[in-house]
């Protein structure tokens, strides 16, 4: 078999489709974010960021920064071994406590990334329990799916947050089998929000546990950031919350938070937490001054809504079309993988714009879409800088205006 | 279902094996590797490190600390974003061209950790390349066995490091069928090197593809530290070389280095590349550093080569079982879990020495063994402390010597 040739045959099926991906070439700047600089074959340029996962500017929060220099000056650059292998600093150590304070839990466990932590958790849970059926929400994230998969163990997908269709699929496995739902609280691409509460009223009518992916929620929501849990009062009523260290706590990393059996069971089972080098402790230390500011600073929550709302009132005011939802992700519709790779690449080129179009597989064809994602640190100038770009978009492609 | 309960008696499994995992609470200090501060419920104790995977204290260099503060300042703490959406930066870009240059490809991509490329690599060239079938020999990592298994492709698992069983198994296989050959340089835990050379000769005979895992090897072999495949002018012939950025680089992340095409192939399909968010730039800043020392300063190789040869005469001497290989990993074999688990604790509580048991599902049972790793770092005085306490353990316990 010709294996290049295969793979070229492959690239050319996604550029035909129109959704092969060019990164953009960034440089952030410290203390000037969200505007940074592209590095272009014509040159550099500056442009403001408008999609972003640093959702509140931690990135740039001079407590993390001055945490992670500190943990750097101290002991280093990288762990040097697996958590079991040398790896385990002072820093894991705290971070765990940390997050478990947060989420109120007995305990907690960290991973190299939120997609780790996903994938081992719900694998090997799946792979372990015996008879274990895993009810997962229809749009859970990439890292579940394969999490699930891993697990090879039965699986029952319900309806996106449709309660009647989860509860008819509890009702109708077997009443002894082990159970757990799996499910994330805010949604990445839709941005809507799950009903975590009726979910947990399911899972105790039928004996589940509840595995929460809080991702795009912790930082953000409840007030010391724990989640929309924490926001409704819920978190003890969830089994397992994951969380990511690398989107509202601007850093890198994943977890579990859930009971000191569970979370032990997991250190000592998941291939995906043994066999991986530990995060260096500059992210720990970096983690723990992050967590450790939100859960005391309203602030950049505050500011973070009203710049959300603000957004939206301005796109409603030019009839730009974008998906209404209760969070903080703006999803401008494009509808076709080509179209919004060029809206998004003319924003890019001519008006310093960056916000990456989202196409399949992230999300479903024919949903293609600008995901918007305005922090604390965007102005009202750059506010009013991408509305007005994006209705002379509007005007000069002829594209579709929502009656607000 | 109980789930707590469960847990607890799957943990109790591991406590009555002597195989339950408990790690030492380490505070590494910068300047003074191997020596670390080791948090007990008794106090903090300085103890030297003898099991670090950062091979050559890289993660002390004045460079790599220096580059890894100066991304910080430059551009904040995390990426923000997967390497697609806005997580890509300039640090990143420069990365990858190091090290496809280091390993004399066209191109390299960058993942989160050695364990997400060989995972997400394998997995998606099996799932994805019709009828491919996956050869890997038996001892293959961890990350590179989920990696197969999530490709659901057709596997052929060869004797480890026996060509004739390759040989069998590949001259049985349908001729039409896609090959890929999968294995490592430097095994881990036996520190024993496969032969690269004749495995690609046999690729070439049968048509496949091959796939060599340098974890241990890169920084360490050859003149620019490209690992056994560059010391023995191969290179060339390996169609994907993967590596960490964890081990002997002293900082975190993982690759792999290989056609444009291929890379871009991974890039654009693996699962666990697409949705995770990308390296903090301060990382990828730390391992362009420590990749271009290495690839200059012969120093640490030479100074590591010595180190390991100066133990072995030192255990030769005393009669202290070790198994003989071709690395820098010297195995100290005990062969029982709960009495390699004490050993270690002993060394640890009454000589400050510092070397985590190695039990099953690392090694195999009756394999246990203490995996020690001297750095350039490592005085005399160290080899010396360390191989008496081996000494006075072995005579005070009349555990067995090995005729040298
Ligand atoms: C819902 C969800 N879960 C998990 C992840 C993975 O987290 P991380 O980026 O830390 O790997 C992501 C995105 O990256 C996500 O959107
Ligand atoms: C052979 C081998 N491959 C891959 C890995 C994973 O690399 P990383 O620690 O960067 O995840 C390891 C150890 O951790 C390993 O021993």
């Amino acid at each position: 078999m010709d294996f290049e040739a295969f793979f070229k045959s492959e690239l050319d099926g996604l550029h035909s489709e129109g959704r092969y991906r060019v990164f953009a070439d960034l440089e952030r700047h410290r203390g000037s974010f969200p505007r940074a600089t592209r590095h272009t074959p014509e040159g550099p340029r500056e442009v403001t960021v408008w999609c972003s996962n640093d959702y509140l500017g931690m990135g740039q929060n001079p407590a993390v920064i001055e945490a992670m220099h500190e943990a750097i000056d101290h002991c280093g650059a990288g762990a040097g071994g697996t958590r079991n292998i040398s790896g385990t600093t002072h820093y894991h150590v705290l971070l765990e406590q940390e997050l478990a304070d947060l989420h109120g839990k007995e305990s907690s466990l960290v991973f190299t990334s939120g997609y780790i932590s996903n994938w081992a958790t719900l694998g090997t849970l799946g792979q372990k329990i015996p008879g274990l059926i895993i009810f997962s929400d229809a749009l859970n994230h990439a890292s579940m799916i394969e999490g699930i998969r891993y697990a090879k163990c039965d699986r029952v997908i319900w309806k996106h947050n449709d309660l009647n269709d989860l509860e008819a699929k509890l009702a109708a496995a077997d009443p002894k089998a082990p159970k757990m739902i799996a499910f994330e609280s805010v949604y990445s691409m839709d941005g809507d929000i799950s009903p975590i509460k009726e979910i947990c009223d399911l899972a105790d009518k039928y004996g589940a546990m509840t595995y929460l992916d809080e991702v795009h929620a912790v930082g953000m929501y409840g007030p010391r950031g724990g989640g929309i849990a924490e926001r409704e009062g819920l978190m003890d009523r969830l089994t397992i919350i994951e969380g990511t260290l690398g989107k509202a706590f601007g850093v890198m990393g994943g977890y579990i938070a859930a009971s000191t059996a569970l979370c032990d069971f997991i250190r000592s089972f998941a291939s995906g937490f043994i066999f991986t080098t530990a995060l260096p402790p500059t992210l720990a230390a970096g983690a723990i001054a992050s967590i450790r500011h939100l859960k005391a600073s309203p602030f950049e929550r505050v500011r973070h809504q009203d710049r959300v709302k603000k957004l939206r009132m301005m796109l409603d005011q030019q009839g730009i079309p974008h998906m209404h939802n209760p969070s903080h992700i703006v999803p401008v519709m494009v509808g076709d993988a080509a179209k919004c790779k060029w809206i998004s690449d003319i924003l890019l080129d001519t008006c310093d714009v960056y916000v990456q179009p989202i196409n399949y597989p992230t999300v479903a064809k024919k949903t293609e879409r600008l995901r918007i994602t305005p922090t604390p640190l965007h102005t009202d100038a750059d506010l009013e800088h991408l509305v007005s770009s994006l209705h002379q978009l509007w005007s000069r492609c002829a594209l579709a205006r929502q009656v607000a």
